[in-house]
């Protein structure tokens, strides 16, 4: 298994819902794979999936009864301390919910997470000490 | 916000399990930014982090407490139906969970799911409509 994640598949409850604030809102683009009730949005290096919930708990064969903490979380890293305050406040207006303001944390940087309209919990993060290569993404020391 | 998932964060129970699984087991080699409670494995465009679950939780500000399906799947993508198989084996034989044994699936792959050794649900797919670029990334159409 060569040192690889492809694919990250958010379960949604209302599938138009999540492509409003993925799409409409964000801006991000789906690819053209995308059909009915499933879309995927190239992320550069990973792809993130939208799926109904319940049809993903099938795909996988498990039950679809869940609730709390996912333990699971995404992030999404900044280039400057600003752009977390900026984010924050463009997902507010999109109509995630800010589970916690940025603060200034233990390990140097700048955080705060949101919860987009289906509850995943999104960090969004300066961290002063990592970059980013030609192709945007994350180099760690 | 760019279109971008730099880091997706498992929340373990047993962090030494976990590091067995996925550095020991798999032989993912963690980046010198891991620390004692903390591991960060670099996977060509975004990067996984393991993390104690209720640190998790605390970071967020939510409740620890959740149960059941959690609603985001993992995946990685092979580069042959038989790839497939081969990685079921090997992450049974490290300790998974086999969820879902391969089978051909209606859009025209084949795949099954394994959860980790945290319970965390990874689907092991072949797509044979999907390619890879040259920095080992999913190309969609």
């Amino acid at each position: 298994m060569r040192p690889k994640l492809n694919l990250v598949t958010l379960g949604v409850k209302d599938f138009e819902r999540a492509l409003k604030f993925y799409q409409e809102g964000l801006g991000w683009q789906p690819s053209s794979a995308s059909q009915d009730e499933v879309a995927f949005f190239p992320l550069g290096g990973v792809v993130l999936g939208l799926y109904p919930c319940d049809k993903l708990a099938e795909d996988a064969r498990v039950s679809p009864e869940g609730s709390g903490f996912a333990r699971i979380t995404l992030a999404y890293n900044t280039k400057s301390r600003e752009e977390v305050d900026e984010v924050l406040q463009t997902v507010e207006r999109l109509g995630a919910t800010i589970v916690k303001q940025a603060e200034n944390v233990f390990w140097g940087g700048y955080s705060g997470y949101f919860a987009d309209p289906d509850g995943h919990l999104w960090e969004v993060a300066w961290n002063p000490f990592w970059g980013f290569d030609e192709a945007d993404n994350l180099v760690l020391p």
